[in-house]
């Protein structure tokens, strides 16, 4: 993976040297070719990449072959790593010279604990980046072959969790999904069963189009589809997912999804 | 940029051959590295190029020196490319057998008109994929150096337009703009009063913080930040830019933004 062109960013990547700096690099949302240009660079430079549980081995395989790996993954509601740990070694790397890579899953900006991250590496005077990557829900979207929005019936999105910080009540979804919404929640198929109940009660309509995609761009992808009614999680069902829910304006209609190599799911 | 080395994809591409395809792909929100390495594969290979107004030209240099380049921009309000004729040439190429790219700046499900071109291929039969690319909010989150989403304070993001349709009424932004949410607005720098005051009426505080990323990841990039009550639009405030607006939770508070190169913006 060396013989790559340099693309020159408007960004000019931080020089290495005495100092080290810290790059939070979204991986995308699983395909290897879903990294940017960009995110390739750093990972070809790396010294040392600390990358999540959700990232590809395929796509770590794509950094600078004398970079240090190293897991600081955390299952959802587990905490092997805490985040103040993460911040604490991400930070004496940089300290240390070196050219750190935090490589996340899909997009940093989005659910991705960036904010804790950048905090510390400023607190310790070194220079930090985000790079862009493609968010999970535009895979998910890529993968269906619909958008998320549609003119006319639904102009606008609202991404939101399933999950929350411990202690927190749930979100309120339903007062979310106003009509000409769709809804993409990121990790909440353990949930599904609430929030099911939450939309229905908050007046979404029973016929509201559910759709379901694990593993969103990776070889582990599936595709599922049902009504807002009738979903229940199936088994085959596993986050990492993204689950969408569509209500058009009063009186539009979206597109028709694809159906090929989407599963029904629910009654 | 025949040198690249190949990415097998999860996602094969489709086989070129007696019958056309079209890959409506992503080019991301500027800058030519935040393309990813599938949008790059589809550029080398294409016969012909359909693209935006917002494409860079720089991105448009990564495609295969003999690919056609057909612009079909659409400047905001104005029509000079109906979709309707976008829709038509597109097939129209396909059934020629041409490997046809739809080249979207950002990412093809946001806000892109997907929807019409994506049926238009399925009801002439041609084979059509979906290439996501990183949307302009990411990088607009990247370019200020924060997170759109903050645990606890903001956990969730609302993706929504400026302009609508042709006489449809304006989008009740301030209903999107719940406590615990970032607002992420595209195009809307020409209804920014109409925003304001809509915010404002909804209940929003008029300490908001406002930031508008203008051209994100491009080399005229321009960033500003200043409070709901005092934003006003400055003459170099232009479209293409991502409005954001963050309201967290009820006693938390969202992290500091960077001030390098963030110019203040309103009374």
């Amino acid at each position: 993976m060396t013989a790559l062109p340099i693309f020159p960013s408007h960004h000019p990547r931080p020089a290495a040297g005495a100092s080290g700096r810290i790059s939070l690099v979204g991986a995308g949302p699983g395909a290897r070719d879903l990294l940017t240009l960009r995110a390739l660079a750093r990972l070809e430079e790396a010294d040392v990449i600390f990358y999540d549980r959700l990232v590809d081995p395929e796509i770590l395989n794509l950094a600078r072959k004398g970079a240090e790996r190293v897991y600081v993954g955390k299952a959802v509601g587990a905490s092997a790593w805490p985040q103040e740990q993460i911040d604490a070694v991400i930070v004496a790397a940089a300290r240390r010279g070196r050219r750190v890579v935090r490589l996340k899953s899909g997009d940093p900006c989005m659910f991705g604990r960036a904010t804790e991250e950048l905090a510390a590496a400023r607190a310790a005077g070194i220079e930090v980046e985000i790079v862009p990557g493609v968010t999970a829900a535009s895979a998910a979207g890529a993968a269906l072959g619909r958008s998320l929005t549609e003119r006319g019936a639904t102009d606008r999105v609202v991404f939101a969790t399933g999950t929350c910080r411990a202690g927190d009540p749930s979100p309120d979804w339903g007062a979310m999904l106003m009509p000409g919404t769709t809804l993409a929640l990121y990790m909440g198929v353990a949930k599904l069963a609430e929030i099911r109940a939450n939309l229905l009660a908050a007046g979404v309509p029973a016929t509201a189009e559910v759709e379901i995609v694990c593993n969103a761009s990776s070889a582990q992808e599936h595709l599922w589809r049902g009504t807002l009614a009738g979903v229940t999680r199936a088994a085959q069902v596993v986050n990492p997912a993204i689950i969408l829910v569509r209500r058009p304006k009063p009186g539009a209609v979206v597109s028709q999804g694809l159906t090929a190599q989407v599963a029904s799911i629910g009654a």
